[in-house]
């Protein structure tokens, strides 16, 4: 399946640490990696991801494929600005979040608003965000809260 | 100024009320609303601003004007779904928060990127929303937070 | 009635004439204006409708309503780049285009994707966009195309 | 390169097949296909291009990244309507228009606005789009247009 990755573009290089190892796992597991293409956070689950020779796909605020980080495998530019966030959550059946500020916040309330199942690592304690202590257990989650949700509506 | 009203369309009759006791004061108190055009919170807070004369803007997400609720004095069709939301944020000075669910939280996170301040009624604790009690504690509130931030700015 | 009056903000100041006098028509037919709210085209048509106590719409490309020029009544910040220019002409009822070049082009083909009648003044010969030598020929097109339509469809 | 291939999801058996033409043309060519995603001129081009092994990229108007045609490999939902078309146009490094009405001449004035080049296949007559008789026609254009920006911008 496809996985929302969120969090913040300016975070420090533990939380770095944390989006890579999410990555590798995703990547493992065999998901691909659907970001915001630039720094912090997202430039860690994508490295992760094609370490383990995931997919990773990254969805751009401005309007330049080229300001993606190296790790993005598909970049989609779109010149929306901060509007592109609500493309970065409908383009994953799940989200994890890592750390961030306002934006992932807002992906957040986004995800509630796509019926998107959401872990969250060192994010934003929000009711309906599941939190999560490492990256493996997020997998985890969203795998098992993906499968329960095509279940109830098979 | 311009305050954006954010808050769900799905909501009972006594948070329509308290939703429009917010636009009359804000209609009072000389500002324009600016809100996502449609049902709820959102017609109860242009109603409000009407009675006191004020000006009410919705930013609507389908393609057609005739959309909007009977007292959007400029409707704006968009088109976008959901990521109109970062429009009718960024279109306000302040926002105020009136009950809501995902749609509401992904306008609390793009106040915070676009850095206006959050007054909030009946709706998600959040750190960085101010929880008022009344429409007129949250209208006194931004009134304050924007003064305050155009001081910081000068 | 709104109008959407598209055009480029790069043109000589014969061209700001014509998108003035359009706008004092528009205005004096009672009509709204609805344009990208920048410079050239439309500074002109707004200034002309306000010259005619018309009102005035502009939706804007970036993220900052200050960005309008002074003769926007009401402006909308998208912070969406061109992409906006879908949001330009699904807001009128009928388009004008006056000069332009790609941007102009791109409204024009949204004018036929939202079934919008498209009056010519001075811009891209195109099928479907009826050219006109001056703005009363425009104005009244437009009004007769719309007429024509709702008739059409009641 | 990534080419944009623009052109209307109604058309006829005859237009569909010199859509697939051009894909398998550009696939063979090593370029990528970036295209609105769905059905007639956007599903030939991603069905000739996968027959020749090359990628595929569909930007959607809709929510939903099931209704890519089966031969998008990377689908990307933006639920903007027809906003999208910006962004369709956005991701090439130049635009092959097939046939088409309204929505392929936006996204024309669009590769006007981004600076691509525009290579015709039974489509609008604009100045500034040059006409081809055969697919590869077009993707000679193209590759030949594209180098020759670059070593101006160089």
């Amino acid at each position: 399946m496809r996985v929302s990755v969120i969090g913040g573009s300016d975070v420090d290089a533990e939380t770095v640490g944390v989006a890579r190892a999410l990555g590798t796992r995703l990547g493992e597991r065999g998901h691909t990696v659907v970001c915001g293409g630039l720094g912090g956070v997202m430039r860690g689950v994508c490295a992760g991801a094609r370490d383990a020779g995931g997919h990773t796909v990254g969805i751009l605020p401005g309007e330049r494929v080229a300001d993606a980080n190296p790790f993005v495998e598909t970049a989609v530019a779109t010149g929306l600005g901060h509007a592109r966030n609500a493309l970065v959550v409908m383009n994953g059946d799940a989200v994890v979040a890592v750390a961030g500020s306002g934006g992932t916040l807002s992906e957040i309330g986004y995800a509630f608003v796509f019926d998107r199942p959401v872990a969250g690592l060192r994010t934003h304690t929000v009711e309906g965000v599941h939190a999560c202590e490492t990256p493996a257990e997020a997998v985890d989650y969203v795998e098992r809260a993906v499968a329960e949700r095509e279940r109830r509506d098979a």
